[in-house]
């Protein structure tokens, strides 16, 4: 077999992620790649930090990525502050709940699981039931933005319950970091993590992380070690603190770290709150169409994520051979259901460079051409004039 | 603080790694991103494992990038093959056996280790000494290429003695793959990892690793489940698998599989034996250079890596100084010594991309401009005779 240089389609992305990503990080990942411990290269890694912590409105100096992608941003969370024995309650509304599960039991410690249905947000309710019959329980976690889903959990109401019955909490921000609101401080998030392949439109493969100075505490009064050495944080630390010697960790990602770096110059020169009303906008253009089209979402008005626009597919329509026919005829990417919405519903992610005017309109031609072309009753035009009049009320 | 768009220095990177990341890798990198799911990508991630096959030298089926630099490869191999209470033998002339020996004791096994001098290569008769005293030994883990010192250690002898007493085997060819020859499946190893960043020139991120049967085998028969999710070779064989449908489990690192893939398509294109040639080549050229100094390899000839060159820093000469030098004046840079040989040698590489008759020229005469500016006595002129002699025997 001849194998030769890979050149891949240029897709528009509008799935779960990754999303598309800006030319200007496309080209920092192209640029000269320079030692791990350069001095150049440890200056950008102090920018990194400084330019996390803006979008993690956090002053934290544990404020890092992660090595790898988003489920070692999860892990490298677990990792550090689960010990054998621990109690966790964990919160779950989706896929990535199960997740957390798994971490907690492969740890040696004891998941106490509060369930809500998929598309609902987090219940506190059931949260504070939850730690009234744990009193021993060291932690609550939980999903800001449930990819699987669309919808958001109250973050500020499940922290203050957490805090009040002397937990720490874990929050996995994975698509919300620059998409809608965190305020990791004012929140008083003890451990939150991140992708760089959601709203920051940067290549995947990187996890922000961030560790408040009570999380530190528990992981430096461990008992045992912590079982992963790569993502040991004491070790972490010694890389990416604060310190005039950084000691050897692991070989960073080093060009990896140059897009993330762009990305985040770029969120800084638009604006955390204007990135968040892009998004706000955008959302609301598309629904606006999606429904025009006769597409339900399955969250609520009140809990909808606008960068994750989850729908039901009509009835009597082929939802794999939609995605198949946009991804083919129109090199538009959008997301599949997950778990028990699997063959259910679709995902439209509106997702930091991705979430533009133009690509709201270009999904909603799209889908409007390929529903239309396999028959489904679909008012012909509608879409397109209710995204328009909503991006025009919006200019106005 | 206002921070801007990073555009790192033009380096020679002739360290311990990273090397010289070739255009072409570089170009790759910045293709657009697609989704980890599109059926593009599943067919550029079939030819990657087509093309690091053909880099082992194995027909294993489990053969594939993990989503994370070379510390995490090795972790994937020990924790997903060590259960709690099992007998690890651990060889160590060096920093990563050590870092071996650590991913043991955090999986709750014991490590029984080997020691042999740094510099020294792994001495079989001690590993057969320790798996006579060690019946219930089920792993044997060394390293291939020494980073920290330049040493080969003789991988089909210790195989051999693995399999002789029952043993599986996990070889670290992080600094060989692509610059000496490794026959995975020839030489019997079980479990192999490397990295991208070393004698494959791409960038930091990724660890190529490859299981054979016989250790899927004892991964299926675990007792206990993979502390790690995210490093779970059950799960991740899921979306890397050979299987039709894709399983989702973490989202691929895209662009930096682009780069690994334009880097493998160039090494297939150079040839394997050629790739192994051209490092011996002008290592060779380097090495009568370096003599020609009057500077000393720390690796007795029989068993010195081509691509890293250890050398003792002459008495009087401040090291550190040295490299500050060859980095600001010359943006070149050679690697400081680690661990016990911290202040006491050199570490110069030749590795992929960077690893041409052009770098043996510049290091050399940097060196000597550089150890000339600081009234180190060294013979003029001598290093260059001496490599380009060697370097016009090679041609002849």
């Amino acid at each position: 077999m001849t194998i030769t240089s890979f050149n891949p389609p240029v897709r528009t992305l509008m799935g779960p992620g990754p999303s598309d990503v800006h030319p200007r990080v496309l080209a920092a990942m192209a640029r000269p790649t320079i030692g791990h411990l350069d001095p150049a290269f440890v200056h950008m890694m102090d920018e990194v930090k400084t330019l996390l912590q803006y979008a993690f409105q956090t002053d934290n100096a544990l404020t890092i990525p992660v090595s790898a992608p988003g489920s070692a941003g999860m892990e490298t969370c677990f990792v550090n502050l689960v010990e054998p024995g621990d109690t966790v309650v964990v919160c779950q509304n989706g896929v990535f709940g199960g997740r957390m599960k798994e971490n907690v039991e492969r740890l040696g410690g004891t998941a106490v699981m509060v369930e809500d249905a998929w598309g609902e947000p987090v219940d506190p309710g059931k949260v504070a039931d939850a730690l009234q019959r744990h009193p021993d329980a060291k932690i609550v976690a939980f999903v800001h933005a449930e990819t699987s889903t669309g919808v958001e959990s109250d973050v500020p109401a499940l922290t203050k319950l957490a805090r009040d019955h002397g937990c720490l909490t874990i929050v996995d921000a994975v698509t919300s970091l620059g998409g809608i609101p965190i305020k990791t401080d004012a929140w008083g998030v003890d451990a939150i993590y991140s992708g760089t392949q959601k709203c920051l439109s940067c290549t995947p493969g990187l996890s922000p992380v961030s560790f408040s100075e009570r999380a530190i505490e528990k992981i430096q009064a461990r008992k045992t070690k912590v079982s992963s050495w790569f993502l040991d944080l004491n070790l972490v630390m010694g890389y990416w603190g604060g310190t005039a010697k950084r000691a050897y960790h692991h070989t960073a990602p080093v060009n990896a770290l140059y897009g993330l770096h762009e990305a985040l110059v770029m969120l800084r020169e638009e604006g955390l709150e204007q990135a968040w009303a892009r998004h706000r906008r955008h959302h609301l253009a598309l629904r606006a169409g999606l429904e025009a089209m006769g597409l339900q979402f399955i969250v609520a008005e009140a809990h909808r994520l606008p960068q994750l626009n989850a729908v039901t597919v009509p009835s009597g329509v082929d939802e794999a051979e939609v995605r198949r026919r946009l991804l083919e005829d129109f090199n538009l990417e959008i997301g599949a259901g997950l778990g028990v919405l699997a063959g259910k519903v679709w995902r439209v992610g509106l997702m930091g460079a991705a979430c533009t005017a133009h690509n709201v309109l270009f999904c909603l031609a799209s889908l409007e051409a390929v529903l239309g072309g396999l028959g489904a009753p679909i008012p012909r035009g509608a879409a397109l004039e209710a995204a328009s009049s909503r991006l025009a009320g919006e200019r106005d």
